[in-house]
């Protein structure tokens, strides 16, 4: 498979949604496989909220594979063999795009507390940069789960004749308190965090472990990206060995798991870009502008296809239920389709149970 | 109603499931109603991580009624015209009884963390020496949810003969690592806290407000102990008005009341204290040394009656029906009753829609 790790600089303003703008800003991206000559044969890949640009192969010495490489790649679901495939990495983030980290123009300093607010909408009007750039005009589907799945809706809605096949996952068309609330406990984490200085933290403060409040809302993540039988299945009340404050207070298998996994975060995530991100996702409500979800949907004229799964405790399988509603309600019952997966990943099943919903997007791509 | 608060002081060691002892504890407890001549009208009532012995009734200038008002009072279900309730704080809670922050005879310190880890086998113990120095050889029942209702299973499988009757809400035979994980996030939010010190806070550093890094653990209880439905109702996606940090990262409804309600409970409650009692909810298993969970439930001699909520995230409800079946599978079915409450208040139904299990209660005490 052919990869290409590439960033596109752009000298214009981006204009944003909440009436501030980048005054330029550039966005870090991968591309799988080879765009053919008449650029017809582009797929579309967004990420969620900790994802990257990449999402398929290994780089030498890379201890694990890009985020989705069960679904992308030479003879899998997103054969690369046949499609040209890009990942972007959502502007707001920090593995490249421009993020509150990145050099405000205006002042030559971080932006930090003073980079505006981005939505769902903004990201992908940004992405569209990059296409137009690289002389894209359409793409046979755009798909992502959760933070990547709001992305496909609002790809669905505001660009409505870009791709034939939208392709949504593990999402909700408008954030609920239940989300809102697991990402609180990372603000809260995080501004209280003694390093973090109301945002003014120093790098050498951080030094190779990154904000350790991050680590502590990070937690609360994995703990709703999972799920209670998952965590019976995989840790039970398996005990091991430990020593200090941990000693008294016990240690099982899953907070082993939960250390591991939320402390490793913060050396390689930026805090500032968690709390921007995560308020990106708390503000995404794909009818926000409408009066109601319906008038955003009677936008759409591509085919909005949609993957729920039954052990999601993030964005749960009825509120893509009722995206399909709408579309039936609004007489778009052509338009869309609708896959229950019978999970045992929770949220995550997007990323780990490929196998369980491979077919039905293999099905959806037949005729390309 | 009649209320009175004491503290029963015991000079005389308490010796606990994990070798260690207490060489003299103390519990505070209230009471409700009058004991009768023969001391055979007492009823039991356990509470829960963060509750406390203060059930029932209203003290002069107090903001709220005891945690379980609804449903204990003159002529409410628990009707303390009839019965004598006792509702003792658990040792090891910070209010009032023998706690990590009590004086360690040996050194004439604070225990702090060299407090013994406590099992709900050790709580239970306790306040059975409670009821031995009030002369009370039996109960009605026994009730508690949550951490409550562990208390409840341990009385009917250590204390066979002392009710007739052990009710048991919103809880489970052994914790699993989903409840084990949420707490974890309390663990590491106190651990990274900078005022926490290993334990060795100053009252001064925690002045009025107590430990911030208390707060945020207890932000991932209150989520847990509510559900995605009830934020829904309750909150939606409404937003005030706010300003600072929060003005950037926006405040929702949801953010407010987790706010509001993290951060007003370490002015009232003790660091150490949750994190032993986390301590001890994530090691009970009330098979714990027997070979199966079979083995424990066989010692139960009394009526062994299950409510469960629909919607509990935190235990749910089909660890109550695992109980239940296990009963049956003993051979116990006569001594087992099981009611699934439709619920839409989480976890903390058992607390607030009382009335939807009122019934069910009523008629189990109903030949008393």
């Amino acid at each position: 498979m052919k990869i290409e790790t590439k960033i596109e600089k752009f000298n214009e303003p981006l204009y944003l949604e909440s009436g501030r703008l980048l005054e330029k800003f550039e966005i870090i991206y991968e591309t799988y496989g080879t765009l053919n000559e008449d650029k017809s044969n582009v797929i579309i890949i967004c990420h969620a909220l900790s994802g990257s640009h990449h999402a398929a192969g290994r780089y030498e010495n890379e201890p694990k594979a890009g985020w989705w490489d069960k679904f992308i790649g030479d003879g899998k679901v997103i054969d690369t063999r046949k499609y040209f495939v890009i990942c972007s990495n959502n502007i707001g983030s920090s593995y490249g795009s421009t993020s509150p980290m990145s050099i405000d123009p205006a002042t030559k300093k971080e932006y930090r507390l003073k980079f505006p607010v981005l939505t769902i909408s903004d990201i992908v009007k940004a992405q569209m940069k990059l296409y137009e750039k690289l002389g894209i005009k359409n793409a046979i589907a755009v798909i992502g789960g959760s933070m990547g799945g709001m992305q496909v809706l609002c790809y669905a809605i505001e660009q409505p004749t870009f791709a034939k096949h939208y392709i949504a996952m593990a999402t909700t068309a408008y954030t609920r308190p239940w989300v809102i609330a697991i990402n609180k406990i990372a603000l809260e984490a995080i501004r209280h965090d003694p390093k973090f200085k109301n945002g003014n933290y120093e790098q050498d403060d951080l030094q190779a472990l990154g904000l350790p409040g991050l680590a502590v809302g990070r937690m609360a993540g994995l703990i709703a990206y999972l799920s209670p039988e998952l965590f019976n299945k995989k840790f039970g009340r398996d005990y091991v060995q430990t020593d200090g404050l941990y000693e008294l207070f016990g240690r099982f298998e899953i907070e082993k798991y939960l250390e591991y996994n939320s402390y490793s975060f913060p050396k390689f995530f930026d805090p500032l870009s968690y709390l921007y991100i995560c308020k990106t996702i708390n503000i995404f409500d794909a009818g926000r502008n409408k009066d109601k979800l319906e008038d955003s949907f009677l936008k759409i004229e591509g085919n909005l296809h949609l993957i729920a799964f039954s052990d999601d405790m993030l964005f749960f399988a009825k509120e893509m239920e009722e995206i399909r509603d709408i579309m039936i309600k609004i007489g778009k019952k052509e338009q869309v389709t609708f896959k229950l997966v019978d999970s045992s990943s929770g949220h995550d099943s997007f990323l780990v149970e490929v196998d369980k919903f491979e077919e039905y997007i293999r099905d959806i791509l037949k005729e390309h």
